[in-house]
């Protein structure tokens, strides 16, 4: 990409609101330059026209680059080596530039390079959201899922606030991966203040991501084109506690418009920060996930994370014949019976129930005692 | 039906095990006197045939009947008005028929009349079960469920056994509604022993129902046979608390065989009680449920129960355009701030602002203090 390409998105960035897909849509088709040009020259053609012009006076590209530079940020655009969405997955992009626009750019501090979200081969990643008031439940699973995807590589993605998503980050560095942090404000800002460290930390080994340019303040719509953000950087979004209404709520719907794996932990019906996450399950939006491993198959494609079925621990009782099961349940635990008694218990012949006990006791499910059958220590459980 | 018949059954029942597929389906072709006739007669057509010898010697029909009246119990067998099954909904009966078996006749102790279950204008019975060893939460949900079920005139049906069953029996006490306990005993025994005075609460205002023969005591084959009635007898079945292998399961496996609605409550993953559960949920084989109020409205029929979608409360800021919401977003909640200010932070024109301002001070959304904005007293949630 040129950088005039660069300068004129960083430009627009400022004259637009994150995800205005007027916007996205006109620079899909024409370039940043054409579009910036087609509003320096004509602005009449929009109905805001004035904030366009005020914002216009605030739009100085280069210096937002000279400034970048002094904070260690970088401007990634698409073209970039290190633009995480996938130009050629016409699907997703399409999905993304119908409902809420790809961003004209992604200001990233860390060292994490975000194409690695981009690498068909790779793990991907998966996003955490949830409550901000969690409780220690959600957190605690919020937590566990992070640190067992970050421990198989997966990039935990999620928005730095406080609650399941601080838990979410949190976890990630316990498994010893890379995680990223997407703001509703400007790349120089910590967003809340009391995570200023935690957003330090995120840059450490992993990115903060923004497509909001540097000063602007988070507003309630930016929080909300943020979760788009989220959900297109992930192969999949984990909804840990969400009540009826909710940021979390936003962000799985993203994922579900965007085509990615949406997934919701239940927890006690009990809790009204399940909510959310219950009913996601309930209407069919979300898979129910219980733990890391859960997750990671859910999200994991061409054979990744394959989990085996769950089974319940096989028992020496099951490769049984129905009828010598039955014999087997009428002998007794303790105390040896006779044959004949164990036959009637069974509601089997005597004939039979004796070859099923001769069976049994080559098997040591049985044991003969004084004249009498009992279970073996075998099939005491 | 003919005494015949009845007797006839009566003696088969004695004669096989319950849930024997095999006497179910030669009764469905022949009646009942027939195969009697047919296994008296030629006892060597049967593999068992020494056990039938065996067993006929026990069975004495009449002496059942008898025995039946002095202990309060009835007999009930398809013809008879009680007969809970529909003998006309051939889906239901085939796929009962196909996998355990229609019942030769069920045993009845109480009040309750089962045609009440085959109603189709009335609310039908809903099956809970779960976990024996479950958990103060798990005996909580099922005791809500049960009780909300029963306020509706809903009849519980469940096991008996300890913890889930409990429970639900009692919920369905503290509701206002008979319930229904299946026995895998003879109906003139109690199991558990501990639950006999249970039993009896049951039997005043409902019925404690088996088609396991007076005297017999339970076997684990009997279990998993009486589970199948239990399935049967309700439109739906809830399973609350199970673990990863259960009798709830097996329960859960025949409502679906019988095309019976399956619901599953959720609980919190760390609990191995709910393991059951969500496992249930995961792979789409019941729908998760969280109260009773769901649960009417899963085995509802023809608009019964129709629970509102459940939606969250609505806001003033919602009827906003979305315009307007945006500059409400920048307007301070304390410390007025200027009509420049606001538009600056909302990223929009003065006049914009300066409108939309006016639109919602109309609507007490916003403020005008010492010629600054801030948020109305209304607006501040």
């Amino acid at each position: 990409m040129s950088d005039d390409e660069r300068l004129a998105r960083l430009a627009l960035s400022r004259l637009s609101e994150p995800g205005d897909l007027r916007i996205a849509r006109l620079v899909t088709d024409l370039g940043a330059v054409a579009v910036l040009a087609h509003l320096i020259a004509d602005g009449e053609a929009f109905p805001e026209r004035r904030a366009v012009a005020e914002r216009l006076l605030d739009a100085r590209p280069e210096q937002d680059l000279a400034l970048a530079d002094r904070l260690g940020l970088r401007f990634v655009i698409p073209g970039d080596a290190e633009w995480p969405f996938p130009v050629d997955d016409l699907g997703h992009l399409e999905a993304l530039q119908e409902r809420g626009g790809v961003p004209l750019g992604l200001w990233v501090r860390g060292s994490l390079r975000l194409d690695r979200l981009n690498d068909h081969e790779g793990p991907g990643g998966v996003a955490i959201v949830g409550s901000r008031s969690s409780t220690s439940y959600g957190d605690n699973v919020a937590r566990g899922i992070a640190a067992a995807a970050a421990d198989a590589g997966v990039v935990v993605v999620s928005g730095a606030a406080y609650g399941v998503d601080a838990a979410a980050h949190r976890g990630a560095f316990a498994g010893g991966g890379p995680t990223i942090a997407v703001l509703a404000c400007g790349p120089d800002r910590s967003y809340p203040a009391g995570h200023a460290e935690l957003l330090d930390q995120v840059a450490r080994d992993g990115a903060v991501v923004t497509e909001t340019p540097p000063g602007w303040p988070p507003t309630r719509m930016r929080f909300l084109s943020r979760n788009r953000i989220i959900a297109a950087l992930a192969r999949g979004t984990v909804v840990v506690e969400a009540s009826g209404r909710s940021g979390a709520q936003n962000t799985a719907n993203w994922a579900s418009r965007l085509s990615r794996t949406l997934m919701a932990v239940p927890g006690p019906v009990s809790s009204a920060t399940s909510e959310g996450c219950h009913q996601l399950i309930r209407r069919g939006a979300a898979a129910l996930v219980t733990d890391g491993a859960e997750v990671l198959e859910s999200i994991g494609r061409s054979g990744q994370h394959l989990l085996a079925e769950p089974r319940a621990r096989s028992r020496p009782r099951d490769s049984l014949a129905i009828r010598d099961q039955q014999v087997l349940d009428a002998v007794p635990r303790t105390r040896p019976a006779r044959v004949d008694s164990i036959a009637r218990v069974a509601g089997v012949a005597l004939t039979t129930a004796q070859s099923a006990l001769d069976r049994m006791q080559k098997k040591g499910l049985v044991a003969e005692i004084d004249g009498g059958w009992q279970l073996a220590q075998q099939a005491l459980y």
